[in-house]
């Protein structure tokens, strides 16, 4: 399978994919044309084949896909077959949310424990998830295999946690604080910025926007 | 000022360059080139030239921009300037952490209730929000100013919520359900996808991802 240059569009198009093919498979569909998965998705047929293209296709032109193996190849490519473990800095009310929202789970990815520096936390447990002192983070991503580092901290925290945790060998971050971290080429960053996306609506909601 | 025929691209860019024009402001920094704020953003200063004209452009040439001003101008644009009444559908993890995220309050983003299914938390409040009975969320649409409806609902309610949201008027949605919604042309919608989100990460940690 070839999964050399594949633009950042098309990657932000897989999970798309596997999740609509998660609840076709869910509803018993057993067989989808490009055809029905581009109406289904509202996305341009030539685009999906292209998509899959990328990674060798699948499937026999005009026989359409099988789903169940098209999503199985789908989690594949994502990476989603195999365990994660994550360590969350930040519990407060967005960290905390995270390690509840049970939709994680599902994909082997495991928070494995959580870091703050708020005394008062430090010492309990979210929903069976331990919470440890900020000071012992550098030890614990030592002594464990840890593949993600989530960081709900403020903003102003953000730089150095991450700063903390790549030098310490991580090499996945997963950002929910509002501001563009500084990282070395081989860190990858996935971004959630809540009030980014927040103005953006309001901008629309302002400027009586119409998709171009 | 124009503002029809803006890409999605510069709406998306937008809020970056505010936040970084109000960190900018807050340490004090009173002019800036667009070589400077290109450095900074890393972005290129010919994107932020263009993207500043579409708004009929700020400032002149080689002078630089004036930081409290340009900031100023950004937020008129992103209409930020007025306020904004929020409902909340579904007061779970997520929901919650909505409320108690301060971010919001300072853009004149107020959530002004929140509704649930489960008796549990409808008569409660989340950090001074009311929890009603989603049986009543059509009525205090028609009765109250609501400009936003936030869904936090689990992915299989979230269409019927949408669809009992925008028939009762409102016309711009916050969406946190893992689901794409079918929606009227006026209305719209901002989506916050999680596991997505996750799962674009999942694809480069497990893929040995470099940015083309």
């Amino acid at each position: 399978m070839q999964k050399k240059d594949i633009s950042e569009a098309v990657i932000k198009r897989l999970p798309k994919y596997y999740r609509y093919l998660t609840d076709m498979e869910n509803a018993g569909i057993q067989k989808i044309s490009s055809k029905e998965l581009s109406e289904k998705m509202s996305l341009n047929a030539s685009q999906i084949r292209q998509d899959f293209n990328c990674f060798g296709g699948f499937g026999q032109q005009g026989y359409g896909y099988n789903v169940k193996s098209l999503r199985m190849q789908m989690a594949n490519i994502l990476g989603l077959i195999k365990p994660y473990n994550a360590v969350l800095v930040g519990a407060g009310n967005i960290g905390q949310a995270i390690i509840n929202y049970t939709g994680f789970k599902k994909d082997g990815f495991n928070i494995v424990a959580a870091f703050d520096k708020n005394e008062k936390i430090i010492g309990t447990n979210v929903n069976g998830v331990p919470v440890y002192d900020i000071s012992q983070i550098d030890d614990y991503i030592k002594q464990n295999k840890v593949d993600i580092a989530i960081i709900a901290t403020p903003k102003e925290r953000a730089q150095q946690i991450a700063d903390i945790v790549t030098e310490a060998g991580v090499k996945s971050i997963w950002n929910f604080a509002t501001v563009d971290l500084k990282l070395n080429e081989d860190v990858v960053v996935e971004n959630v910025h809540l009030s980014d996306s927040l103005n953006v609506l309001l901008y629309k909601t302002s400027n009586d926007y119409k998709p171009l």
